[in-house]
Formats: C-alpha cells, structure tokens, sequence
C-alpha cells in the first residue's frame, strides 16, 4: 500500500515541478500571440496604463494542466500493476481521472469561449451545469453516499443522520457553478484570483495530507493530492506573471478552471463540505455581492475598486442611481447595509433630480472602506491575508470546534 | 438485448434530431458574438467581398454535440438497470464515453484556441497527441486486440496474423492526428469541410447499421451510432448555413471536432482499418500535399483556388518560386507530378530572374485543372460527389473485394 501511495505521489509532485518549470518558460512566450488576437487590455488601476496587457492566459496555464494530468494518468495504475502482477482493471478508479479531466476540460473550453466572446449569463450557467453531469454519475455509481450525520444540536429534529437522496445531487451541482462563479467575482485587482486559488488549492493540499494518513478514505485524498499538486503549480507560475504590477491577466478561463478543478476533488474526493470552509472569504463576498448580482440595486459593469491618480491609491467604486427609479426591495438593502456598515451611502443633488451614490458590494470595497484608500499591492497581500486566515479558521473548525458538533470520529464530517 | 438496443438507440435519434433543430436557431444566433469579438473574414471567393463572414461557428457546433451527449450517457445504463434490475455497473462501457468524450472536448477546446490564436504548428501537435492518450489507455483496458488477420498474398511472409503490439498503437494515435489534420487540408471552399465530414459520418452510420446486426460486436457499432448520430446533426446544421453562399465559416475547430469524433468511433468501435476506407479522397488530397506541407517545394499561406473576378469561376491557386531556388528534391517532386498530370507548371520569365509558377498540391486544383475552371458551387458538389463516390468504393471493398484478401468471414477485417 506504501509503495501504491509513495511512487505515483512522487511522481506527480515531479511532473508538477516540471510543469511549473515549463508554465514560468510558456507564458511570456504567449503574450505575443494573444496581443496580435486583440486579446489584450488596459490596467485600469495604474496611474499609466497605455501599455495593453495580454488578458486570457488562464488558457495557458489550463492547457498545461492538461497535458501533466494526461501523462500522469497512467502511473497508478502501472503501479498497481507492478504490485499485483496480472489483475483485475480498476475501472471506476480510472474513470474517476477521466471525468474529472472532462469536467475540469469543458471548462477551460468554456472560460476561454467566454473571454473570447463575451457569452451571456444564460450560456454560461448552461456548460458547466452539463460538465458537470458525469461528475455527479461517477459519484453516483463510484461513492453514492447522500447521507450525512446530522450535528448534534439539530439531531432532535432529524435524527442521527439524514438521506439527503437527490438532494445530495443537486447541492454538488451547485458546488460547481459556485466554486466557478465566487472566485470570477472576487477579482479585479493584480494577482487576486490567483492568489486566493493559490491559497485554498495549498489548503486543499495541506487537508489532504493531513487525512492520507488516517486509514479511511485514503484512496479518495490520494486522488484529490493528484490533481491538487499540478493545480498548484500552473496556478503559482500565473500568480508570478499575474502579480503587481501584472504582465498578464488571467481572463475568465483560469477562474472556471480554478473553481472547477476545486469541485473536482471536493466532489470525488467525498470531502465537498470541509472544501466549503476554505471558501469563507468567497461565500462572504458572494452573498454580500448578490443584490447586486440579481439586480435588486443597480450593477455597473465593473464593481472593481478604482485608482485615484493623485494619490495613486484605489478607493471604493461607486454605482450611481436616480434615487426615486430605485424599487422597494432595493431601498430596504441599502438601509440594513448602511446600518450594518458594509457599504458607504451618499446623496447627491444633481441638477434637477436626486442622485444617490453607494459603495459597490464587493469584499474588496469593504476592505477599503475599513481601511481607507490603499495602495494596489497593500490591498491584494490584505485580501490574501484574509483568504489564509479563512484557511486557518478553516482548519480550526474542522480539527477542533467539529468536537461541539459531532462525536469525536473526525470522519464522519466530510 | 434488443431492448437494451432499441431503447438508448431511438432516444439518442430523438435527441440528435432536437440538438439539429436546436443548432439551426442557435448559429444565427450566435455570428454577432464572433463579428463583434472580431472573429470574421472576407470570402475571397466572391466577386463582391465586402462583407465580414463569422468565421470559427464550428465551436458552436461542437458546444450543442457536447451538451446532447452529457445529457445523453445516462441512457444506455439506465437501460441496463431497468431490464437487470441489482447489478453491477459497467463501468468498461462507461468509461468509453466519458474517455471519447474527453478526447473530442479537448479537441474543440485546441482548435478554437488555434481559430483565435493562429498557434504554431508545434503546439498543434501536441494537444491532439496528449488528447488521444486516454483513448489509447480506454483501448488498452477495454479491448486490446493488437493482432491484425493478414491478407491472404501477404500470409507466405507474415504467417496468418500478425501481432502489431505497440506499433497498433501508434498507428491509432497517429489515426487522430491524420483525421482532424486530412479534413483541415481538403478546405477553402463554401461546404467542403462540413460537407465532406457530414459524408463520412453518414457512411460510418450506414456501416455501424450493416453491422449491428451481425451477433459479434454489436456493442462497439452501437457505442459508435450514439456518438455518430448527434454528430451529424450539428454537422447538417452547420452546412446549412456553410452551403453557398455561406452565411458562416466552420473553422479549424470545426475540422478538429470533427476528425477527432470520427477517430474516437473508429478507435473505440474497433474499425479503424475500415474508416481509412471512407477516407480515401483525404488520404488522397493529405499525400498529394505533402510535398507543400513539408516545405519540399514553395507553399503560400493559402492554398484554396482563387476567383477569376470577370469570369465568375475558381481557377487554380499558383504557387511561384525562383527557379534556381529550388532544391534537387523539389524539382524532382515537380517533375514527377507534370508528368502524372497532377499539377499544370508554367515557366515565366521575370524582370530579370526566371520564375516558374505550378499549381498548388491539392485535390481541389486538380479537380479545376481536369474540367476546367469551375463556379464555386459546382465546384463542392464535385468534390462531395467525390467523397460519396469514395464511400461507395469503400462499402465495395469492404463487402465484396475483401474475398479475394481474407476467408469470407468479415469480422476479421474491421
């Protein structure tokens, strides 16, 4: 068991290695190509910006991982094979690589089509629903477990554990478009995509390790280490040419990617609800931003925090509305948002007709807001900061509040 | 059995006829997207080429056949529950779709990448050979017969049947890289490439039908019919509006969907040698390019005929070369096919140099060259009656010549 565990491990922390050797060497490269294609932008937070930025190289670092995982997938089961001489094909473990591959392959396909076309909101929840159907079979007929163990305060009411049945399902799916969607929001400024998949993809990372050892589910950490050690290396050779200030940018391609390869091994990897924990920072950022995703207040194209050029620091981005056109719905979010301190309300007269102006609903802008104005690259190693300290809180609720919840048996809670 | 074929077969059929309906709407839906991301080209072809043509919708295509097969690989093993009721999951056979699936992903993933990105030839080869991997793998598990029948002349040398061993699969994985590059090459005109890839694709639908029926291998042709059926209804689709004059392009991406779905059935479905044989006028056009591809002679960017603007007709495409820069090899190569009458060669004399001017190395010249300058839409019937007319001869050899190679029974030869 050892040596089914040790080599193949090894193995793929060397090829991540090589591919991360192989991303830093690619990605300047590629920046000539996607220049010439048109795809390419300002930095809207740099007190210059006529230099236009090569934008997309997600799609790089996706074609990467690709190509590591493809000449990985071999190697178990070669070791397998050298172990037990001639046996029986382990299918269901070889078809848990290749629909994970799949799901995580449509949607670098998807991302990039979306950078490259601007897709509507409808096309884009189409996809990645789809990729990620043969991720919920593989589950279906490889681990099948809808059932969880109820946390000991609310198991008055349902008892000792519950059958989620379809339920289960449809939650997973959700995992996906959100995993996908919350990192694609939190984003606009150097290197913050990158930086917070970097953050959960080492925590996933570190979790993983912590688990392999206990005898339960090994096989399951195993594989998410698999596909979690290459991750980390295309995801760190991005962050490099991603940082400020950014000689590329990561487009929509590496969100759906990162978020996609996250429900990929929190969904085979049957630890979906621990995965959750590392997403606080997302969750937060997600359910603050959702008036406005859903439109109950306006929604300017670009929620991103804007550079003031004198000072050269970024302060909160506005959105402005006719203060009678605003519905009931939106008035009554603004004032529990206002009073909870989140945003920053302001009236203004216009010339004849009330104006008022609010802070955008984004982690980023209340950040700042606390904070006051900052300079870009204080902001990003401050957002960074609060995605690690999610992971640690993370690990504290998993390894030591889980005791107030469930009976000790830490496994029970995945 | 029959109703574990009927069953997923006629639902498969219903569900290629809703993705086709659901493609004709989507397509024109879609060419304001690729005008407005500046994906659109001029038709050089036309008289009056104003107009900016959408160029790259094979994605689209591709996108529709992906989200039918998501949706439609539940089927065939629901199927099998219902008629065994407990039983264990097949997961071989699954692991064939979600592997075939992840090959023609990858695929469209690589050639709308290549569609934006104009990529390197280098990079070209190196995706579609990694994608075919799992492909190579699922055959390996699943199948891994490496031993062909030898045709009778051949047995005083070979023995009966000869085991190929590793060498059968580098000829699969060199099968996927010829399909999607031969389709690419037999290019240029309104309708050639959906055109002769709806063909194909038909062809391989009637032979998976011919066979069906015979008791062995009726999973592997029926495996092959549920991915061959959704593919001719997006290619039919997309036709329509590639037809004359075309309101769209198909693309690179559509060439490489569509050669990877043809290797991906013949791979998986056991009959790559007979495919070959509806292939015949690629294998044809793919040899007669070599020479160009390959950089022996002179070979312009592009190689489609050119429109003679009074006329109204395509006439040849010319490649011109200084006559004292031609390498020995070349100027064999030359020699060699004015005298088989593929190619018309003119001498010029320049200024003050010598140039000489040949016909570009590709079926379609030599069609113009035999009947003389063509309209454009002839000029596709021609070429298309040329890929029936060899999907004609391929059932021929399959059926009946293959007598005079193998003893009558035919399952040897697949």
């Amino acid at each position: 068991m050892i040596y089914r565990m040790v080599f193949p491990l090894l193995m793929n922390f060397l090829m991540s290695l090589m591919t991360f050797a192989l991303s830093m060497k690619v990605i300047p490269r590629m920046k000539g190509l996607f220049q010439a294609a048109g795809m390419a932008g300002k930095d809207l937070n740099k007190k210059e910006n006529d230099e236009l930025i090569p934008e997309g190289l997600g799609v790089v670092s996706g074609a990467l991982y690709l190509i590591c995982l493809f000449l990985f997938i071999p190697l178990p089961f070669l070791t397998i094979w050298f172990e037990k001489g001639d046996y029986d094909f382990p299918h269901h473990e070889f078809v848990m690589f290749i629909a994970g591959l799949l799901s995580i392959c449509c949607m670098i396909f998807l991302g990039f089509a979306d950078d490259v076309l601007d897709l509507k909101w409808r096309d884009k929840l189409v996809l990645p629903t789809m990729a990620s159907l043969p991720l919920l079979m593989v589950y279906f007929v490889n681990i099948g477990i809808t059932t969880i163990i109820v946390p000991k305060p609310l198991r008055f009411i349902f008892g000792f554990d519950l059958d989620l049945g379809i339920l289960y399902y449809v939650y997973m799916g959700m995992l996906a478009v959100f995993c996908t969607n919350s990192i694609n929001i939190l984003a606009g400024i150097n290197g913050v995509e990158a930086g917070q998949s970097l953050i959960i993809a080492v925590s996933i990372a570190i979790f993983n390790f912590c688990e392999i050892q206990g005898s339960c589910c090994w096989q399951a950490h195993l594989f998410s280490l698999y596909f979690i050690m290459p991750f980390i290396a295309v995801c760190a050779s991005l962050l490099y040419y991603n940082w400020y200030p950014s000689s590329v940018f990561v487009g929509d391609t590496f969100c759906y990617f990162a978020g996609m390869t996250f429900a990929v091994v929190g969904i085979l990897g049957h630890f979906s609800k621990t995965m959750i924990l590392f997403f606080v920072p997302q969750v937060f950022n997600f359910g603050f931003s959702l008036p406005q995703l859903f439109k109950f207040v306006p929604c300017p194209r670009h929620r991103l925090p804007r550079i003031n050029k004198e000072t050269g620091l970024l302060e909160m981005s506005e959105a402005v509305y006719k203060t009678s056109d605003l519905n009931p719905l939106g008035r009554f979010v603004i004032n529990v948002f206002q009073t909870l301190q989140l945003i920053e309300v302001k009236h203004n007269t216009g010339e004849d007709k009330k104006y008022t102006t609010f802070s955008n609903f984004t982690l980023i802008n209340f950040v700042i807001k606390i904070l006051g104005p900052l300079h870009e690259k204080t902001l990003v190693c401050i957002i960074l900061g609060i995605q690690i300290l999610g992971s640690c809180g993370a690990f504290f609720i998993r390894y030591q509040m889980v005791r107030l919840f469930y009976d000790v048996e830490q496994h029970h809670m995945k």
